[in-house]
């Protein structure tokens, strides 16, 4: 059983409880992070810090500790799970109250929890036979630019994507896509990368920000601007990032090829150079 | 400490515990439902109940135990702590899995918890004063006829209706007012009792579904149709119902009084006529 953190206290995950009253469990108050962890060490830190640190202040929950020390826990997790390939998850409530009620005592303890999970995602056949994606409607709340454990939705879309057989849904809202159901949704068109822009109707993706940068950096145009089902379907390449997937080929939409049906150029390229940034900026710890 | 029930338990509320790994934690996975208990009996619980089966058969929760022992349980609660008047909530989420994955594990055991609130609301001093509320956007999903633990977005408007000095939230979307953040929204006009109508943009309230029947028994006239903001500002009155505050009248909205600024004789009436039903429909236990 690895070992998990809880409100100062490193303990089994399988004895990490918290109250039925706790309002992460009753109203979804609460937000998380997920960084990946490769050869033992935090990829891209920085910026999933700075994302819990604002989600946190949107949403008026104050940290119980500072970030460093957020990181340290981290840190510890991984030293004391051995994980080298994998995930650290992250979830911050606002805490349990001694009675139910929309309104949160002033009084209130947040509740801070870490927890690792091993998982291999450098040499995984989806690499390299890409994956398929599902479109369904985006009914989610209005602020998904606050990484909430409201999830439902997205819970519902990844069922709906599997039932499609699938591996990712796309939410599609007015007719642009908006995401994926756990990961940033990208097309490659003949203007270059096309993803779409920061606001409140998407997350801002902390694997796909170093990756927009990385293939700006390597001389690829990004734009970011809305992109439709159709653009999707007669774009060149698509792919998804996220901390758990870091970079992979989408293959298929709604049942039709992408392109040749297997994973592109720009897919993969983009993929190494996320990977050759994650060793390095893991290297840095 | 009051006694609560959890998977099959009894057992002191401050002792009811969730693995952080249960779904209604990690991922508001999960439903609710909330009844009133009057002269130490349940209110309208075959309401609540048949909601209670059908937001669990919309997320694909199946119940742990059949509805009529749901009821012994909430029954025995009442039972066991002694509650006069107050509320029973409970919760069901689909579980906890071994680790934190978007899709659930096929094996997985749901978790239902409940317990009991203390909670005076046949003689407290807003149904003399009625209640200001403030309009905020409806930044909800879209599929508030499920009763789910997505909640975050009703807290947030709770808190920036105590913020504007108002007790309750009105919800608006593309003008209209969707529903209160914990209670269904009535206003009074020329026509008779105005409410939006049932369909995914809200929940159907059990207690407002009650009373508008007994409206129309008792000869007043009940539309369903969407009405705006300044329809409720011209209404001659408006309230809202709720397990927990069964029937108030709201006497300002956005500052700005209803009628004459006081609660409003159809409200009262309504809240009369709910109290009598609510007795009656408890006696019957």
């Amino acid at each position: 059983m690895s070992v998990a953190y809880l409100n100062g206290r490193y303990l089994p995950l399988d004895q990490a409880h918290v109250s039925v009253l706790d309002r992460g469990f009753l109203f979804a108050d609460g937000i998380y992070e997920v960084a990946a962890v490769i050869d033992g060490h935090l990829v891209d830190r920085a910026s999933h810090l700075a994302r819990l640190e604002r989600s946190a202040r949107e949403i008026g929950i104050t940290l119980p500790i500072p970030l460093a020390e957020v990181e340290a826990v981290q840190q510890e997790l991984i030293a004391r799970n051995g994980l080298g390939e994998g995930l650290v998850y992250l979830q911050l409530t606002r805490g349990a109250d001694a009675t139910r009620e929309f309104l949160p005592s002033p009084g209130i303890v947040p509740t801070l929890v870490m927890f690792v999970q091993a998982k291999p995602f450098l040499d995984v056949p989806a690499v390299r036979t890409g994956i398929a994606v599902a479109t369904v409607p985006d009914i989610r709340w209005k602020r998904r630019d606050i990484k909430s454990v409201m999830l439902l939705a997205q819970a519902m879309a990844k069922q709906a994507a599997r039932e499609a057989g699938a591996q990712e849904a796309w939410m599609v809202e007015d007719g642009f896509v908006t995401e994926g159901a756990s990961s940033t949704a990208f097309i490659v068109t003949g203007e270059g990368i096309v993803t779409r822009p920061y606001s409140q109707a998407v997350l801002a993706g902390c694997t796909g920000a170093a990756l927009t940068a990385l293939a700006e950096e390597s001389g690829l145009r990004v734009i970011r601007r809305p992109f439709t089902v159709d653009e999707a379907l007669a774009a060149s390449e698509a792919f998804i990032t996220s901390a758990s997937t870091l970079c992979q080929s989408v293959v298929r939409i709604d049942g039709r090829p992408i392109g040749d049906g297997t994973p592109g150029p720009v897919a993969m390229r983009m993929r190494a150079l996320y990977i050759d940034f994650a060793r390095k900026s893991a290297a840095r710890d």
